[in-house]
């Protein structure tokens, strides 16, 4: 096991667009639509913690390379049967940042159950995949 | 927002499983079985990432409480179409650990995803939920 | 230098509150109040900035202790020459929590000033006090 | 809310210099200066303190850019009525370290309050404020 | 792979006292007793590293329970042919601190290594050992 | 004290390496050698533990410059008497990689005494050092 050496290779601009969706019950969905969940806004919350987890993205996932981010943007939006978060994450570096994109998705997603769990505990975190990557030698990569 | 009082509520006996799953090609499931990943033992760094991770909850949540763990367990398994994941997580304190376990299953799953996106970078993390809680004024809840 | 024993104090119900204020010129407070800052919902980032701090308190003060929090409640509110921050933490433990409400304060305080820089370089974080202390061996604490 | 892509901004040496103070009553002076604070060693803990904070920045200020930081010094010294903090960081980077300045000075004047507060709970942090910056498509900005 | 589950255990006080030496060259040696090392107080940032580094055990050591530490102390000294640390670490909890009391020795021993490695390369760590453990079901255990 | 100010140096290829070992019984070496250690894979667990901590030695050693990091491998096996450990890091900046290689043995060897510490508490880490350096002004170092 090891982080696999970079060194050699080329900073270049890379980007990475990864999106997930919590499915939930017809009450929970309301109550953010409403703006009327208890803990407050379920948007702004989950928005913040997908951008924070994808700075920590090498203290997670034991062989992910430490590296500088220049750009992370995370959207969360309503949509039938539940939320929608699509993060995008930018960097000048040797490696690509589809971790960082697909934790910033995670992290908002558990910020999202987190805060709408005393309505419903039987959320789904589902498809959570990368749509898009370019940037370095394996060049554009889309779902 | 708040992070709620939970100081008035006793402290008992608390458990939450949850549970996920990372969908995958055929190549990249049979990589694993065969103990051919390049970047080592998926499944043994899956189990650490998610143990280590669900320590790491209230740093990545924003209105989860820091609390102390009486214990972590994180499963890792092959199955048809990909790898299952299972977190069971304990407390004796004064608030659930539904975040704990959720946030357990998703660090495996991105652990998963990051050693071998670079056979299969289609995979897809899904079906992140909670099984089952016990403890607490709100009792048992399962599935 | 030395984390002192706290290990024969009692577990009491505790609570700490500290305020602060960033004051800042008359445009940077108007774009918060017209909801037109660049970088988004500054009220809201810096609420859960200062929540998220305070759970870091002891990864920051060298000699504070790790305990468990029980509540966590930030305010931040717009008043004539700046913003206003009000941090409540509580927990049932061994110690205090004046750090825990002095640090939320503060992050939220830069959190505000990190939102507003573009448009105001000069602001200023100043007044961050404990206002309320209670629980534990020296009683009540009032400014 | 979005952490704003700098991407294709240049790589040039960037300063940033902070201050603040931790206003305190005569006998927390007294005792800092005659070294003996119970605790230990207040001016050695807070410079510490404040360098290690510098660091943990983009941990704590949610849009924050996580960089490299080529030089960080913290001051710490007393003067009439209390104690004046200064932080000089430096960084060769695309994003300028206001906040990891403002963030150091912070930490300091913190763990100054928290070696101090079973003398003087009433001390005040004050004064938080960028001296100045350079480097960078907006050049020098001095107070 | 698991984090055992110690839910059914008694919260007792537990101490641990761990200890370990660096070996280092006269030279280096002698610039500590001079208080002549360019970088700083060695003895004092060695002290205050150990400590913040025992409240960092459960996020470095995969197995660690997070738990709350009640007292920390690190002592850092001068002896022939080095420098010798010693932590003592306390909790009142259902599992030992062995491993804080370790890891706070363990960094206040690199942390000397850094601040004098422009002397001397050479250094070795080493006898990096438990002493004492009292508390819990398996008693008092001395070296 | 300050992390001194690297900012004119170079960035170029810079390696580390560095050792340790833990002493043990033949007791607890056999449990490993059999695969029979309760806690779960000695080796494995190790290795992660090393490669995590490489990339937190900022967050535990005060002066320490935060740099990406473009490869690290962590090699852990036993031999007569306990077990060895080896890390490699690597790097593409402006300062060396020797506290991160040192960080990550150190790290490992924690994670061994941790699992194996049931069995026999009287395990010593020791030779913990530096065996090679290069890249940047000071060139090549060999023990």
């Amino acid at each position: 096991m090891k982080m696999v050496d970079v060194g050699d290779k080329q900073k270049t601009q890379r980007v990475a667009v990864a999106t997930g969706r919590v499915r939930m019950s017809a009450a929970a969905l309301k109550k953010i639509r409403a703006g009327k969940v208890e803990k407050g806004d379920v948007i702004g919350a989950a928005r913040i913690a997908g951008i924070m987890a994808s700075k920590r993205t090498p203290d997670l996932i034991p062989l992910c390379h430490p590296i500088s981010l220049s750009g992370v943007e995370v959207e969360v939006r309503t949509r039938p049967g539940g939320v929608e978060i699509r993060a995008t994450v930018k960097t000048v570096d040797r490696t690509g940042v589809e971790m960082e994109a697909l934790t910033a998705v995670s992290a908002a997603a558990l910020t999202v159950y987190d805060m709408l769990k005393s309505t419903d505990r039987g959320m789904v975190i589902e498809g959570i995949e990368l749509q898009h990557k370019s940037g370095g030698r394996s060049g554009v990569w889309n779902r």
